[in-house]
């Protein structure tokens, strides 16, 4: 317990020396193999080198660094820990870092004591999506999902991916071997919640069971610009009044069912006159559940209601659906020894789906997979206020070396192959 | 009928001529002073020259054409008779206009005959306010509300009106001389409804009781950024789902409270990303009603429900009121007598308050006004799509004509000079 408590402050410092590798003075910003990201891995590397960990940059700028197994019989497989190392613009220290610095610190609690699977520690180089607008471009890479299309995505400077990648000093012909292979046993991910529900239920570590499914939609509800003053309440066709009662009817029902969230975010009313009724408004839907068929009946729900609002009201509606992501979920053997670490910490477990997207959820389609939730102080995060408590990063440890602890000692874990 | 069936033929194609003077090729745009402003002047007065009928530019660009009265015992006095010239960009052939050559349509339908009392038709040089920002400059000189501030005004190319109306040749130094003085018995003005209401109604014409008073505020709910994917709904703080709750109330109260209207036609909601929840959100909000009493005591209940709503969701707002201009009622003598003259012409008097402010009520501080609306097909206005359908006109030209009769021999209405 001292011990944890102890590596847990070292953790944090450990952040917050990360934080100042920045493309930005004063704020945190380190995008896609910017400059600032060589420091970072060379840091890490440097924490790592005396476990008798051996690092590499892989062909994307993931950061991947083995620490050898003890000496069994038959081929050895590995163990991946780990999470992102680049950050949002104004970013806070611990979003992604702290998985990978949590991952080190696993590693030093071994005291130098080998687990029959190697662990394999990532820091992955690309997960935000701020530098060309497409995130997880390292996890893709690890299960081979980066095709030439991807490749040519060009920055706000014109510079393709492959170009970013020959620019670091990487060979992008080598992105190949970034994909993992057939002795990956596992990926788990420690990250910090980036919401409110761990504190809200006053638990310092949550456990992961999937990674919500998204769906995206803009709707368009359709009036007549009139004259504010001489038009009369029963005469109009008040696109944003329409707008506002389905915004209230989305609330309501996303309120009712129990998991989902349903978000209007960004609205545009034309003309935008105070003195003009809106003949037009523009909303956006952003709607997340764990189960796909939950979400995909609200969505229904949400269309049919702006039709019906839309009618009522001699208006009309154009509904765009922008995505629809599945749910991912996590591996349930690993789930259940995540619970069970949880508790061995001496904390009770919580269940909870992930609402944002994670590297997990690209890794999960090769790599059984699983994630541990810290409790994020306010929920904030993606800012420079962005927060952890030691006691919590200290349970947080507690639970990666139980779950290793477990996993090592499992009659089943060492020996399955991945799922894929 | 007859007669007045072929005036109105007249009146619309009259309409369309002074359309054809604009700043903009293709569109109509005649703002304040701008040279096709002298284009109609000579128009007109070219129209009432052979009626006996003298003209003139006032310093502020209105035109004055005086029709002059019988010989008669005593002081001669005038009835004002007109509305605005200018525009609004790509405006419709009628708003303002059509008041103007209505009242020269009224002069001809005399067959040279002369009443007790003068007539001077007014072309009022700016209503719309576009080219100051700043409406009414027209007949605010009638009234002799024109300052010096105002007068130092500036428009985008930073001309101020001054110096606006010295280039156009005429004398700031005049301006004095463009007021309504003793001998102004009234004011009538005849102008398109710019609402669906006599449309609704199926009368051409309306009688303006009042000018409806109207509020302007802004509104700023506050709330809290959230991602959207993270934060379940109990835990949320969005301005976005609050303001859209406080519109439906507005329009809810706005809908039982005859008369009221209130609008929500501006929002800004931010950050506006589809996947953060919106941590403020800005609305406009316009009241108007004939009855000071009313809108008042609405506006107050839109503040209320504004923090109600905000206190239940542990929100903050603030709300600012950017207006609060009481309403005028037209002259209870002239309401009475242009009712008569509506049922005269055989159509069913329809007593309403005007929702948009006219020259009328600037210059019901000084002299006793009227307004009679013309039906707006579709309530169209400030759209080059607007219109008035000639028996309408037909209806506008008989009643004028039986008002003037009624005045002429009115024992009350000559004598009285008016209530300033």
């Amino acid at each position: 317990m001292h011990d944890s408590e102890a590596l847990a402050h070292e953790v944090i410092a450990r952040c917050q020396t990360l934080a100042r590798f920045s493309e930005d003075s004063g704020s945190i910003r380190r995008t896609f193999l910017s400059p600032p990201m060589r420091d970072c891995h060379r840091e890490i590397a440097g924490w790592l080198a005396p476990l008798g960990a051996t690092s590499r940059v892989d062909a994307v700028g993931n950061l991947r660094i083995v620490y050898p197994a003890a000496e069994v019989e038959g081929p050895v497989s590995r163990l991946l820990i780990g999470s992102h190392l680049d950050t949002v613009p104004n970013a806070g220290p611990y979003d992604g870092v702290l998985g990978v610095v949590l991952a080190v610190a696993l590693l030093s609690a071994c005291n130098g004591r080998k687990l029959p699977f190697a662990i394999e520690v990532i820091g992955f180089s690309e997960e935000e999506g701020i530098r060309f607008g497409t995130p997880f471009i390292g996890s893709r890479a690890l299960i081979g999902r980066l095709d030439e299309e991807l490749l040519n995505r060009e920055d706000a400077q014109g510079i393709s991916i492959r170009q970013a990648i020959e620019k670091f000093g990487l060979n992008s012909a080598d992105i190949a071997h970034a994909a993992v292979q057939n002795d990956a046993l596992g990926y788990v991910e420690f990250h910090i919640e980036q919401g409110p529900v761990l504190e809200s239920v006053g638990r310092p570590l949550g456990v992961v069971e999937a990674i919500a499914g998204q769906s995206r939609l803009e709707f368009t509800f359709e009036g007549h610009a009139n004259h504010a003053g001489t038009t009369p309440m029963k005469l109009r066709h008040d696109a944003l009044a329409a707008a506002a009662e389905w915004i209230s009817a989305v609330e309501r029902r996303a309120q009712d069912t129990p998991g989902l969230v349903g978000t209007v975010g960004a609205i545009q009313a034309k003309p935008g006159a105070v003195n003009v009724i809106a003949a037009e408004t523009l909303v956006s839907l952003d709607v997340r559940h764990q189960n796909d068929e939950t979400r995909n009946t609200a969505v229904s729900y949400f269309i049919r209601q702006a039709d019906d609002i839309s009618r009522r009201r001699a208006l009309r509606v154009r509904s765009n659906v922008l995505m629809d992501q599945r749910a991912v979920p996590m591996d349930p053997f690993l789930v259940s020894q995540v619970e069970q670490a949880v508790a061995s910490a001496g904390c009770v477990p919580y269940r909870m789906m992930s609402g944002a997207g994670h590297d997990a959820m690209i890794l999960a389609e090769k790599v059984r997979s699983a994630m541990i939730f810290l409790r994020t102080p306010g929920g904030i995060s993606h800012d420079p206020s962005e927060s952890v408590e030691v006691g919590d990063v200290a349970k947080a440890i507690e639970c990666g070396s139980c779950l290793l602890e477990q996993l090592a000692s499992s009659t089943e874990f060492p020996r399955k192959t991945q799922h894929a």
